[in-house]
């Protein structure tokens, strides 16, 4: 695989094609422009400074463009920085899809897709079935492109399938485990819950939050789709099972704190409500773990109440007795 | 004007057209069904017990029902109750309609009615204009006849209007005193923050929660009713006069504790959440002022943290001296 | 299958073998004493009151026992309760054996034996393959038999050994579908979380806790059981080992608040308490909805904040045209 | 008008008459003093340093004293700041009145000495009125001039009676929008609620906090001030118009997590707690919402709970077609 | 000892001198007034019923009136209650000073008058001493007299003096272990801090919240009255003494929530709020241990987060053999 | 006394012994690494840095050591640090104990060893006594040795020790002014609150938290240590004694949120807490003023929600006149 960004060493010169993933215009202290830069691949991501900027560099040198970038990786204050030796906009013929400069979910869209098709199979109800339907068809392209959310977890392209698709996995366990569940609500509810984000959120490049984002929220957003959705259905507005519905993705968040206007107040929706938390909790605690080696602690995890995870050392198994052994007996 | 339930005094024998508020079956000591009852006209309410109920008594004597009621009101466990001598359903030429049998608002349909329009008028933006329209038409019988909450405050027919009208008369009040507000916008939120009661709750009389109302609150009933009518009148989902009026509606109850799945982000849902609460709240303290003398706490306010308030016995003007009068000389 | 306390019906007399659940001695209203007693069976409980006890009444009929109960079932204040006609302690060759007059769990012994068995070979490192087994040796037969609660969820005898087994079925699913998880630990943790409250409890039977049950509950009881068996096996006190799967145990609980005195602090951690959350959840809202009838909401569940939970409806399935239908197409 | 601080450009040289706002005595890397000044006019203010200062220096260009500052504007780490190429003291026959350069409210003095001498003609309550009076008289030039707070809201120069004026001016529509409001007490409790921040803070220049401030607070020592003036005044300290009227004081912040020792216990000081919310809510996003540009969100406003509020985007007109203009109808 | 009411036994008719603690008037299921009252001697208190009470006696037996008390002990619902046979209002030459009737501080008047002097003496800064001495001669009498709660800790006559005196106790015991502490200070806070109960409460029989105590609370009634004392005896308002020792008293209860408007900023104010915390706690834990047996928790404190505590059973010796014994040996 | 850190003046060479307290490898911006290093004698602390790092001294000039250190006192930004001319490990011959270097205890071991001695004597209970001898004569050089806590209160050489002795000087107090504390169980329970901290602490030098003192803490690492103790003792884990001196260990920290996992069930752990809070909390102020002037506020303290504390300016007795004085008359 062709070098990328985060294989440089200190001091090499490079030549790559990356993204930029942020780009704000600054003044420096003697009253020119610059442009205050991060660039990104799929391997992670590095920032720089274009000094000396024309109003020509700041008009074409924003945030989710793709870069030809000729530099030397430095290190200032500790962190790893590039020094830019020249730059320039990729043209048509290179590579200059925002899309292949980010982190993307370890699966294909078309298994994903094929996933999300197997379980629309068993959502038996009708009602459900329908909407789940003319919902994920309009926001196709979206929900499989979609991180879950700007940072946190499942902050990659894609990650909003991906995370749906986790969840839904866990739900299969739980349905098969326990007698009395409505597994059709149940998949509905988890396949729609946080599709409200593919309006939530900007887009899998530069990801920001849209103002709809920031003044309704992703729940509120879907909970009205769904309602529209009913609507043209023909169904009606009073039906349970749409009630029902709606109230799983307006109830997900679980507490009034966290931004769900209604608490969990029937099985499957409290249900939903803690395999999102079990699948976004154990991404986010793996994902810090991956940063740091055996023995250590991780940073504080902002989405866990700041608090950090230690990684264990790999257990040395005691010398070779038999009192160190796990026993092969029968206990019981 | 005719006697009331509390006019009258104990052990009064009496004849009264009144409104059943709740029946509940119930089973006696002896093994027979009673039915337990509340009977509620504009006055007031007083309970009493149906003994030895039939099969057809159960059947026909249900909450929401007028009946003619000969009683005697009597004292038990020092709160006062009606003693049943006698009791059949009103007929259809007698006082039979249950809205003529509870409270209400202190201004009639047609004042209401005209504030309305008046406000609608000065809603000069025409997406909002536009959707105010259409939602009050579309539900205007309720929104004129409905309460404004279950118990608490603005618990009378009406009720919800009336506190509408009121947070609409403050909010005038604040338009001039402040620059810088949008008015159309602040008025049309007033209009639209609670007119989802009109789903929530089941009606003016005997009201109870609905199923969308327990499952997913008034806040985001309104909500999809926005976005479905902007969607009928051609209004972008992008929209920014759209997302800030669904705001208005999902932001008023100020906290996410409080039921609203994002705070206020602009300047008016901001006010509206005051005005909303300022309203709420001197509504149930004047409430429970009336129930007690002066020099005495009323009772625990639920919807005001369980607080106590005190009713100031009227001052004593101070002997007709110079020293105990107010001045009337100019300060500066 | 005989006829048991719930199958009775009003005014029903019957002769039955039950268990004294609670037995308190009272003084009536004439200054005799009384014995207040709860009724059990697997069925259910009723409650009933024994008047002018002697001395030797109050000695012999004390929680606990079982006797043969002659009585009527009666009615009052709407609940029903016993009229006890005859009472005497059960033989030793009659049914005596309070454990068989109590709710168990939906599995044998030897099943949820079986199950731990298997688990254990799973358990593939030493040091928490030889503490959980002398652990589960250790206290087996309250392991298998003591309820995981005195009231709330799991609170019928094996109730215990029963949700230890839902949420290693749990973790399973988790270890399958989460690459990097520590499956031996989560299982040991798993197996060891509530271990302690074999001594926390009394016993199957009119469940109390313990003195060391109340100051130093079960979290720390059963750290300090590690750590001593840790030092009967001969493993060091500093092993990581050893401190991880006392930490499984202390953090449990998830919050500081819920009693546990570190919050998780490695990835299993905060997986076994997700999963303990579930299981607990899904056990109290599924009992709360055995007793209501579709459409209505279960009482306040006390372990899920004062939640009431809704019981929908069956769905009834719209006509039977094309629209209505669940759509056999491949969506993608 | 003459030039001031904010007109500056950068690389401008100027010589103008300013306030020294802040003035700290620093160490230089070389070792040498230096003062660490942040310059002030009504247009704002600006940083700069003043190196090598001599003893006299220190002493002479302290807080509070307005100085003629010879400098050019320049830019330090993306922050204007004032480069310092002279500067001396203001002569008694130059500006020198630091008051002349801090901001101030939009009325007069003259104008808000009307507006309360109107209100207190209002307060027809002998007690109240004759309380008022003896407060306002005693603290009448720093209630005219100082702020409501340090920073936050209404921190200006006459900001305390501006903000005072405003909670009147609500007081006033809510006394004429409900019933049974005493409209004298209300407006004596408005009038002194926060008339003890003239012993709490230092002045309208270089504002800080008294040791009195710090250590008890605006709320008790108006509270002592009143009980103080009544005894003076000869009334009785049992007298329930002082009891009132000292309450409304203490209770003006609403909880006790906000320092009020008590919560609200009548209705008029409820009233009062929530117009001072309002209306400090509104100067705070007011105040925000002008250093942001449509479209944006403001700085996080720390006394509204960390939170950003969005200033709309002008409203674009729909093309002028019939359906896009608001409805000139009538709607009732 | 002559008998009094805990001594009564089932069924025993006496003759006592006993206080109305409370009195209140009822209607009787048939109609006629009867009074709910409550007898009270130092060594406890009974309800009784007094039947077909004419407006006579209501009018005279009244809450802290002493009477001549003929009736029979009686059981009703489990409690003990007096039936009343006859009633009168003790005589001028009868025992009828209600003081002589409610429970005492284990220390005479005398006594406690000696250590507050002792203390005084202590008090070696001026404006502490004065302001002391001025404000404790002010309210002697219900200093020593009046309890230091209605209910709660301290709720016997001399109440409120006694708890100072045990904080005073504890004050010289850290006083004596840590340097630093401003002793004079922390004793005179610590004679004022509660001594605004004296106006908050009623009096020591049958002990009531007045107006000021309900609407101002003890700490604003002393802070104001310190504020007048020092006024009175020319001690500057600007005063840092005067400042401290009111911050001593306003801070005292700690945190905001329990109504300090400040919490404490000087280190004597943290200790008097520790000491105050320690002794009412210690106070609150005895007074509900001597009410349960050995082996037995006590009924919910209130005032202590509603903990329930644990009474443990005399330890028993183990046998006398030597590794039962503690060592006698030193250890280090 | 020779010459230490905080006696050095701006720009004074020194040659001195000093401790190595931090050192932590970092890259400088030209690439090469270099050493953060903290210096530390009794007097305090100072920072430096030690440029162009080879491996070698990488690899020695590591935490803990002590070095003999030629460098010089200058100035960066404000803060003293030290430029470093050279440095070299101190050798055997020369200072070298780290332990000479750190804080200490203001008693010596010997004084701190006597008090234990003396109280153990006084726990005249044979269990608790037994356990406290093998717990104590078990960790004796870390419990004499240790600071209590890595920062915040009594974080210096032998602190551990002394803040227990510190508690037992109260407890004394205390047991002396209430009746009927347990004062074996009170005097055991202080010893052992905190001697967890032996194992939860890396040592008196460059403290840090062990793994067990992050994932089990203190109170569970003693708690467990005094069941095994019990168990070798053949004490039974049954025993009253035993679970009363675990719950004192487990209850210190009185609330659930402060990491006890259960709050204090009996009156001698609730007293614990109370004198282990007002010991930590007079240390941490009195430790605070230090830094500060008279007139002037602490920095905030983290362990006491971060509040400043003023520090009294001492008092100017006011003239001499007799108005002025304390009084010496008697006040009863």
């Amino acid at each position: 695989m062709a070098k990328q960004l985060m294989d440089l060493k200190l001091d090499e010169e490079f030549e790559l094609y990356v993204l930029l993933k942020e780009a704000k215009k600054r003044v420096a202290k003697n009253g020119k422009n610059f442009i205050s830069l991060v660039f990104q691949d799929p391997s992670g991501q590095l920032p720089g400074k274009y000094w000396d900027a024309s109003d020509q560099d700041i008009k074409q040198f924003v945030q989710g463009r793709v870069v030809l970038l000729k530099g030397k990786r430095e290190n200032y204050m500790n962190a790893p920085q590039v020094r830019i030796m020249a730059m320039r906009l990729a043209r048509e013929d290179e590579p200059h899809d925002p899309l292949g400069f980010v982190k993307r979910a370890p699966m294909t869209r078309t298994q994903m897709q094929e996933i999300i098709n197997q379980t629309i199979f068993e959502i038996t109800n009708a009602t459900y079935n329908r909407i789940v339907r003319a919902l994920i068809s309009k926001h196709s392209d979206a929900f499989f492109t979609y991180p879950a959310a700007k940072s946190n977890h499942h902050d990659f392209a894609g990650g909003l399938a991906f995370h749906t698709i986790s969840i839904l996995r866990l739900a299969h366990s739980v349905v098969s485990q326990y007698d009395g569940i409505d597994a059709p609500l149940l998949y509905a509810g988890a396949i729609l819950h946080d599709l409200g984000k593919t309006i939530e959120l900007s887009g899998p490049v530069a990801t920001e939050y849209t103002l709809a984002g920031n003044l309704l929220g992703h729940l509120s957003i879907m909970d009205a789709e769904i309602a529209e959705a009913a609507d043209k259905l023909g169904i009606s507005k009073d039906s349970q099972d749409l009630i029902l519905l709606r109230h799983m993705v307006l109830a997900h968040h679980g507490l009034l704190e966290y931004g769900s206007p209604e608490r969990p107040k029937i099985l499957e929706a409290e249900i939903l409500h803690h395999l999102d938390e079990l699948d976004a909790t154990i991404m986010m605690i793996q994902g810090a773990l991956k940063n740091v080696d055996p023995g250590e602690y991780t940073d504080r995890i902002f989405g866990l109440d700041n608090r950090r995870f230690y990684k264990p050392k790999p257990t040395v198994n005691p010398e070779n007795n038999k009192s160190g052994q796990p026993s092969q007996s029968q206990l019981f």
